[in-house]
């Protein structure tokens, strides 16, 4: 008999059959004789239903607090309903809000972090028998502000809450059954992980696998919360994500991840004196511009050339405070690319295993592909190159490294991931 | 400059145009120099939709803690869009549930009654120059656990809260432009009153008048808050009602009003011994049967008739506890009736004022109808009447006192009175 977090995102409690399979799976659980804590997104398509309300009454970007106020009631109705609908199956249930759960946050409104969970009242429901459910992506201020914690919110507050009563596991249940060593949707041959570290995850997350948000994968990391990634559709084992995690024989490469959203910029023939990179990167962290992969070539002739990459949508911020500082840096010619991709490979193995990298380059020469830039870290390999070579260069990457399985994906719609 | 509490209920605030009209009013009376809080009921349909969503997931009648939960989302929804409206015409607005707004209830789910308000943090949002919006129908209890205040709650949570902030006024904003003589969509000659006392009010909208909730005019009368029911859509003068209301010359009868809800019950030849009657209706008010008017009829040859009304949907309940008591009592028969309308005149000077029951009968029998129950009180007498005759009845009563006018009546659409 163990204690478990479940997480269910909005398109699992889409529509009210849905919500009532997902309740009936609760029950099982609970029936199994596990003390169950729910953690649920808001249904479907209400948030943006919310947002467009808001948009016709507010022109522009409504304040914070009152979104905050407007898009926390999403949640409300799906605990209150999931509720009911354990109730309706016999099993006795209570449905909290952030604030009744004791879900403190920063005083900020959008995107705040939990500060602290004082979870009394949510262990006092369990030990009366009750499954308890709670609304995702939302908690209260210190001085009763009600509050929202950004995409990926319902998934951290499972993790934080599941640390904060010392669950034994936190089930993340998604429209996919587990994590995959790449987009199923693309490479009919990927495998399902049994396991993953989470620092692996982080990586994939952050490039663009977005089955668990970031956030809560750093979250389980720092408590060390046992995560496992399953189908709110199916009854197959899921992926757990945990702090090691064991590689099969003769692996290397975890997974490989992909990331669409990626523009490139190239700062041309920049006289090479000190300060120089860190005036540029200064000058786009002010105006909150995020930079991923950074380049810079040799010095020669006494000028450098430095390459990054932005999202798409800071691109066109970005060549505007360059062009700003065009004085100060004294640069020759600025060049952009869209049309791209970043194709990462992913495993906690790579740094001690020689020869990763080389498969890698060889992999996509050998299909007549030019990488545009690379970068490295410990436990992950990044190539930008042309987005239209995506589905080959993946594919044969999988090949590869040793990843390509037999057995079918499972592949539901798309989740919401707030 | 003076504090007001303005309560909007749920059609006035039916769609995002009529949000922004009714941010409009709020911002001219704040910027006339007035302190406003706002008190809002949820949009039109939603608390039906969400009604809906409830029954598509629970078969029955739901949990009512649960159903709180979903419902009080109605009023969130609301309070964070006027917040928004307001901020749109560039006003200083904040918006609170019932809980942050310090709105204390009983224990009670579905139909809690307000225990009490601490109204700090309003007042705190209103000296920082805010118009503070409430979400109506909500409290909590002192656990912590969100309840509503069932039917009429927005009215009450109004009239509270003007109690407890000491209010200089409490505003309705209703889809009439004020209460009239009696039903104008009945007798186009129906006249809009200056003012009525509570106690009047009482026995207009108890009688079916529903244009300020019971509920909320009696707390009106405890704490002597002087209340203004207006319209949303003119800017019409409205009725006041507060503790004295002056009458006009000559007027005796403040309004007429009519209740198609009502049942007839008949218990005939029951042998008369003491304790009978109550036997009746200590059976009747065990399973929650509410009864208005009681007539007896004098003894005949040792028995009685029993005759009295309750509300179309308990008459089956009813007859079926009589036949449970039959033996007990020992009356020969029981008859009832529907398609009755119970029609009542209204007026703090009635009973100072001989002939005013006189002519209530006069009219009626110069019609040709015939009576079938009739009950007074000091200041109300009521006719029961076959309900065909309705219109009729009306427009002669309305004429015989005095009470016809030649402006025009303004009615909108049906008010949600919650």
């Amino acid at each position: 008999m163990s204690l478990i977090v479940m997480k269910f995102g909005g398109s699992s409690v889409g529509d009210a059959e849905r919500m009532k399979r997902v309740a009936k799976r609760i029950v099982e659980r609970k029936q199994a004789g596990h003390s169950c804590v729910v953690v649920v997104s808001a249904m479907g398509d209400t948030t943006d239903d919310l947002i467009d309300l808001s948009k016709q009454i507010y022109d522009g970007a409504p304040p914070a607090r009152e979104m905050d106020m407007l898009l926390t009631t999403g949640e409300q109705v799906s605990v209150a309903l999931l509720s009911m609908a354990i109730h309706n199956l016999g099993e006795q249930a209570v449905s909290y809000t952030g604030w009744q759960s004791g879900i403190y946050t920063e005083a900020v409104h959008g995107k705040a972090r939990i500060s602290d969970i004082q979870p009394q009242r949510v262990l006092n429901a369990i030990e009366q028998g009750n499954v308890v459910i709670v609304a995702g992506f939302q908690g209260m201020t210190e001085a009763g502000e009600i509050t929202t914690l950004g995409r990926g919110g319902s998934d951290t507050t499972a993790v934080a809450l599941a640390a904060a009563i010392k669950a034994d596991l936190c089930e993340i249940y998604t429209d996919v059954d587990g994590i995959y060593s790449t987009d199923p949707r693309i490479v009919k041959v990927a495998r399902k992980l049994k396991e993953i570290s989470y620092d692996e995850m982080l990586e994939l997350a952050n490039l663009g696998a977005a089955v668990l948000h970031p956030r809560a994968v750093e979250y389980a990391k720092n408590y060390n919360v046992t995560l496992v990634v399953r189908s709110s559709f199916t009854n197959n084992e899921g992926t757990n994500v945990k702090e090691e995690a064991v590689m099969e024989q003769g692996i290397v490469v975890r997974g490989i991840a992909y990331d669409k959203n990626v523009a490139r910029i190239s700062i041309l023939g920049v006289p090479e004196k000190p300060g120089q990179l860190a005036k540029v990167f200064i000058s786009l962290a002010e105006v909150q511009i995020d930079v991923d992969i950074i380049v810079q070539s040799g010095v020669i002739n006494g000028s450098a050339d430095f390459s990054f990459t932005t999202t798409l949508a800071d691109r066109e911020r970005a060549l505007a405070v360059i062009e700003q500082i065009r004085g100060e840096i004294g640069y020759r010619e600025v060049t952009s690319e869209v049309n791209l991709v970043k194709v990462s490979i992913v495993g906690a193995g790579m740094v001690s295993t020689p020869g990763v990298a080389a498969t890698m380059f060889k992999v996509i020469s050998d299909l007549g592909i030019s990488i545009s830039l690379v970068s490295t870290s410990e436990i992950k390999m990044s190539c930008v190159i042309d987005n239209s070579n995506l589905t080959d260069v993946i594919s044969a990457l999988h090949t590869a490294y040793g990843l390509d399985t037999t057995e079918q994906a499972f592949v539901g719609g798309p989740e919401d991931r707030r």
